[in-house]
């Protein structure tokens, strides 16, 4: 290709993904500076909070994770992208009609690692942004892998209208430093930060009900006052979340009484609150 | 650059690469296929069980994370790389006499996040490993960001000769789909499988004495079985050992007749017997 028909590609792919988007009320990115904070079990969860509050199948989540995309298994989705209509490929559709892209849809079997490269994974997110058919969404969430790298910057690309990204952390000092680097990171990119999350922050004892802080405490709630940024509450250790996950069952749904479950919903209310500001 | 110039400068730094690695006995990568199971702190143990069983001053860690560099902190070593000698720039030394050298020490300030893309990190690892006068060691360990992409690659091309890849994983089901992805990247790159670990492996109420399986339980040594990988031991959870972390102080020096401590070390004696068994 020449240059001219490369920048010509280009401009046809964005306007392509300008048109997709357009339809989709509210577009919000969960981040997290370290891996295994529970960020795609977050995301889960709070694609059915905002489903069973009014938006039945108008949720949607791009699993944007290449390295270990574990939504659909969380979400109880097998199977493989190859249904589409008029408009372009579907996603496949999870419980409370919450549409799903996964790049584990697209691998040939769940043990295939994603040797990918850089630049390829941004053509793959470039894709799903405008090739799926997404149709008419109240909200989209991109469970983005851990880190700063391409994937980040491939959306930060794509989605200038991104009403915000929520970071999500554990409670110890070192996740901290980690955290710091994804906001300033979101803070380069001018991506607003809705707020941090503090998830796995002290566990009760089931059999005896001593709180044991067993990834320390406090670290979110300090980091979102030194960076200036609204801190939108902290979600115990429940060891019937990661059962749940494994059994591919939504554990607010699940276990909607539990003091992780109770937190939880009082976070979807800050979200809504930031949002109807907007 | 003309693509003959090219060449040369790629077969110069494989040559420099080379000369430096020949002077380290072992090479070991520390691989997770998710992140937050405590591969940082699983290397920084590893580093200092080594050097305390008769390793002092010849045990060296390569922290390759850059999203995440969290083995200075672990160690307690603050600093940049300023120093050389006539052989090359000098890495950090911490406890023991490990020879540290991280993304973290290359950085203006912690809070810098690193928008780097695939490529710019590869040269980096190149650099780590061509440039730094790590002198004569008997172990590197090469912590290695999670997942699958460029920094592994870059690993597997730069040192042909490495002894193997430690696979560490957290019990849930949803992670072992991951690991599947780790190790059959590791075979594609022929790559030897030292061996799992399965970290976070249950947690005892330190005042019933209740034991909870927060993460599940047993992954790591079902899918060890599944893939016909040894199955290098379980660590348990110990809220010490986050505390200790976020101090700079390694657990196993801390908490020596801790049963997280005691696992850790007949693991150690797993690895130590591949090694010579190679």
């Amino acid at each position: 290709m020449t240059d001219l028909e490369t920048i010509k590609r280009f401009q046809e792919i964005q306007k392509r993904v300008k048109e997709r988007m357009d339809k989709v009320k509210h577009k919000i990115a969960i981040v997290s500076g370290k891996g295994g904070v529970g960020k795609s079990t977050f995301t889960v969860n709070l694609a059915i909070a905002f489903a069973t509050k009014g938006h039945m199948d108008r949720v949607g989540i791009l699993d944007a994770d290449f390295h270990g995309p574990s939504v659909p298994k969380m979400l109880g989705i097998k199977g493989q992208m190859v249904a589409s209509d008029s408009d372009g490929i579907l996603p496949l559709i999870g419980p409370l009609g919450i549409r799903v892209v996964s790049t584990e849809f697209i691998l040939p079997d769940e043990n295939t690692p994603v040797i990918w490269r850089g630049p390829l994974k941004m053509n793959v997110i470039r894709d799903f942004l405008a090739e799926i058919s997404w149709g008419e969404l109240d909200f989209l969430l991109i469970d983005l892998p851990p880190g700063t790298g391409d994937e980040a910057l491939s959306i930060a690309q794509f989605l200038p209208d991104l009403d915000g990204v929520i970071v999500l952390t554990i409670p110890s000092q070192v996740s901290q430093v980690v955290v710091k680097k994804s906001v300033n990171f979101a803070r380069r990119l001018n991506l607003p930060v809705i707020g941090i999350v503090e998830n796995m922050s002290g566990f009760v004892c089931p059999n005896c009900g001593t709180k044991i802080d067993i990834f320390q405490s406090g670290g979110g709630k300090k980091i979102s006052e030194e960076l200036d940024i609204p801190f939108l509450g902290n979600i115990p250790i429940d060891q019937r979340i990661c059962e749940d996950s494994d059994n591919g069952k939504p554990f607010i749904l699940e276990h909607r009484d539990s003091p992780a479950s109770k937190a939880f919903m009082e976070i979807v209310d800050k979200i809504e609150e930031y949002l109807e500001k907007r």
